[in-house]
C-alpha cells in the first residue's frame, strides 16, 4: 500500500477481514435475531427505572460491578472473582482473544457458527482453522480435538447450542477435549437456559475452560448489552486487563440486578418458548422437502427444498423476518428460524406453506 | 512458563502489564473522576424513560445507530458516515487500536496523560514510546514531532485538554504535528466542551486524524457510556470491523438522543462549571505553597508543599474525595481536583486550607 494512502498502517488482515453487517430490514413478525419474543416484564421495566432515578446519570457506573457480581456468583454457583461482567458476552469474547492471541495463534472455531468469532480473532491478527460439523451438525468431538492438535489450535471457541445449528456439545464431549486438548476453551453458552445443560458443572476441574453467557436470550434483556463469564481467577484477573474500565453502563448493569432478583419470572417466558419450539419443529418437520435439524436454542435451521432466499423474500413480502443463512459453509439450502410467540410462529407456518406451494 | 500453569497461553505482555484499578472509595463529595457536578436534567431523563419503555428491551438495538449518527453529524458539522458510536469514547480507542497496531507498532504516548492509552496499548503488543510533557506540564510539539520520528511511532495519542494536567494542543501545533508527522493522530478530546476548540476544524484536511469526544463528562452521562468518533469514511470502516455489533445499549442511545435535541439545556451546567474553575484556580492559588497549573478541563492539577496522600487521607476523612496523582510520572507532589459545584467547591477549599495549616 502506498504511503500517501490514507489507509497506510492499517493492519493487512483488518482491511482484508469483512465486516459483520445485517442490512436493517423492518418486519411485524421478526424472527431473524433469537430475540427472546417475550419483553422484559412491565413491572420489572418500573422497578429498573425507580432505581435507576435515584442514582446520578453524571457518575460513572462501580468500577467493578461488584454487586452484580455476587449476585450472580450465588445465582449461578462460582464464586464472585471467577465472575466477570461484559457489554454482551461479545465484549468478554472479545477480552478474553484480547489476552490470549496473538499473530502466531491459531484460535480453532467450528463451522458453522456464529461470525463474530472468527471476525475478532481475524482483527486481532490471529489464524483461525476452521473445524467442520458433521453432515448432520452434530459435534464430533473427535474431529474437534485432532484437527486442534494437528493443526496446533491455541484457543478452542465453542458455542452450544450452536448458532446456527441449534446442535450441542454434551457435558462428556466437552470433558473428552477437556482431557485431551492443551489450549483454552472458549465455550460460549448464549443459549443456555434453552437447553438446561452448562459446562458450569465441570469449569472447577478444568482452570483452561472459560464460560460465557448472555441477558440478551432468555432474559429478554438484548436491547442493554449484559453478558457474563465464569472463569477461574488467573485468567479472570488477566482477562480484566483487556476489559475497559466502566465497560457495563448502570442502567444496564441495574435492570440485570432486577431480573435476577426475580429470576422466576423469566421462567414462563422460557416455558412458552420451549413449548413453541416443539411445535414449531413439529410442524417444519410436516411439510414437503423441508429438513428440520434437531435444536435445543430458541431457533431452527431448515434445509428447504427451493432457493433459501426466494423463501426469505417471500417472507418479508409478508411482513415476516428470518435469517437467510445460505452463504454459511454447508448450509446453502439453509434458513434460520428463531421460536416466536404462538401467534407469530402461526403467521410463519402459513406464509411458509403457502411459499413452499408456490 | 510451565504448560502445567493455567496461564501458560496468556500472552506475556498481558501477564506483565498492570490492571487499571480504582480503589473504591465512598465519599459525600467526589472530586476523582471529573465528573460533571450536575447531574442530567430530570425531565430529560423523563423523557428517556419514557421513549424506552415503548420499545422491546428483548429486541436488540440497531445494528448500526444510524439516528444518533445523523444527530452527532449534523451537531458537529461532519458526514455521517465518518462518525461512530461507542461504549464510551475508550471503546472506540480500544477499536482504533486493535485496527492499528501489531507487535511491531510504536505507539506514542505524551507523559503524563490518561492510563488507559497505555494499558490497551500494551495489552494488543504495541510498544509503548512515552514522550514527557514539558516541565511546566504543555504540550512540545516540537518533542511530540521529534521523538515520534526517532522512535517510528505510528500511532500518537493526545489527550486535549490532557487528564490529569488540563493542558491543551493548540490548533497550529495540532497542525504541525499532522504536517510533519506521517503516522496516526488519535485526538481524545473528551473534555472539549470546557476548552471550546476542537481539532474538527482542521479534520478534512488530514485524513490521518481520528477525534473522540464523550458524553461523559460535559453532558452528564458517564453513567450511561456514550462516546463518538469523528474521522473520515476510509479509516471509519475499518475500524467499525473491531467495534463489535450492538456496541451500544438502547437506552444510552436514546438518552443520547434526547440530550442532543436538547442541547441547550446542557450549556448552564458547563457555564456555573467554568465560572467554579476560575474562582476554584484563584482561591486555590493563593494557598501558601500551592502550585495551580493552568487548566482548559474540569480539573486542576495541583502541586502541594506536603506529601499528597496525606492531603488525600485528611480530605477522605472528612467526606471529600479527589485523585491522588502522585505516583504519574512527574507529578509525585501533585494531586488532581475535580471542579464541582459551588458548595462542593467551598467544603473542598476550607479542607484543603485546614489540612495544609496542619
Amino acid at each position: 500500500m502506498k504511503k500517501s494512502s490514507p489507509l497506510y498502517g492499517v493492519k493487512p488482515q483488518v482491511i482484508k477481514a469483512p465486516a459483520y453487517t445485517l442490512h436493517a430490514y423492518e418486519a411485524d413478525i421478526k424472527l431473524n435475531q433469537n430475540e427472546n419474543p417475550f419483553d422484559f416484564p412491565e413491572d420489572l421495566k418500573d422497578e429498573t427505572f425507580r432505581r435507576f432515578r435515584a442514582r446520578a446519570w453524571s457518575r460513572y457506573p462501580d468500577f467493578v460491578p461488584d454487586a452484580l457480581r455476587q449476585k450472580l456468583a450465588d445465582f449461578v454457583g462460582w464464586h464472585k472473582d471467577g465472575v466477570l461482567v461484559g457489554n454482551g458476552s461479545n465484549e468478554l469474547l472479545q477480552a478474553t482473544l484480547m489476552v490470549l492471541v496473538n499473530s502466531r495463534t491459531r484460535v480453532g472455531i467450528p463451522s458453522p457458527t456464529f461470525t463474530v468469532y472468527q471476525l475478532i480473532s481475524k482483527v486481532l491478527g490471529a489464524k483461525v482453522v476452521n473445524i467442520p460439523l458433521n453432515p448432520d451438525m452434530t459435534y464430533n468431538v473427535e474431529t474437534l480435538i485432532t484437527k486442534s492438535q494437528e493443526s496446533g489450535v491455541g484457543v478452542l471457541v465453542i458455542n452450544t447450542p450452536n448458532n446456527p445449528t441449534g446442535s450441542v456439545l454434551t457435558e462428556e464431549g466437552l470433558e473428552e477435549i477437556l482431557q485431551r486438548f492443551p489450549g483454552f476453551v472458549l465455550l460460549d453458552e448464549a443459549y443456555y437456559e434453552f437447553w438446561g445443560h452448562s459446562g458450569l458443572r465441570v469449569l472447577k476441574n478444568y482452570p483452561r475452560l472459560i464460560i460465557t453467557r448472555t441477558f440478551s436470550k432468555a432474559m429478554g434483556m438484548a436491547g442493554l448489552r449484559v453478558g457474563y463469564m465464569l472463569a477461574h481467577t488467573d485468567l479472570t484477573t488477566q482477562i480484566s486487563k483487556a476489559k475497559l474500565p466502566y465497560n457495563v453502563n448502570q442502567f444496564s448493569l441495574t435492570a440485570a440486578e432486577v431480573a435476577l432478583e426475580n429470576i422466576d419470572r423469566f421462567r414462563p417466558a422460557i416455558e412458552a418458548v420451549l413449548k413453541e419450539r416443539e411445535r414449531l419443529g413439529r410442524e417444519l418437520a410436516e411439510m414437503p422437502g423441508m429438513k428440520v435439524y434437531p435444536t435445543e436454542a430458541n431457533f431452527f435451521l431448515v434445509e428447504v427444498p427451493v432457493a433459501p432466499r426466494a423463501i426469505f423474500d417471500e417472507l418479508y413480502s409478508q411482513g415476516i423476518l428470518i435469517r437467510d443463512v445460505s452463504s454459511y459453509p454447508m448450509l446453502s439450502k439453509c434458513l434460520r428460524i428463531s421460536v416466536g410467540t404462538k401467534e407469530e410462529n402461526d403467521r410463519l407456518l402459513s406464509a411458509l406453506r403457502a411459499g413452499l406451494a408456490k
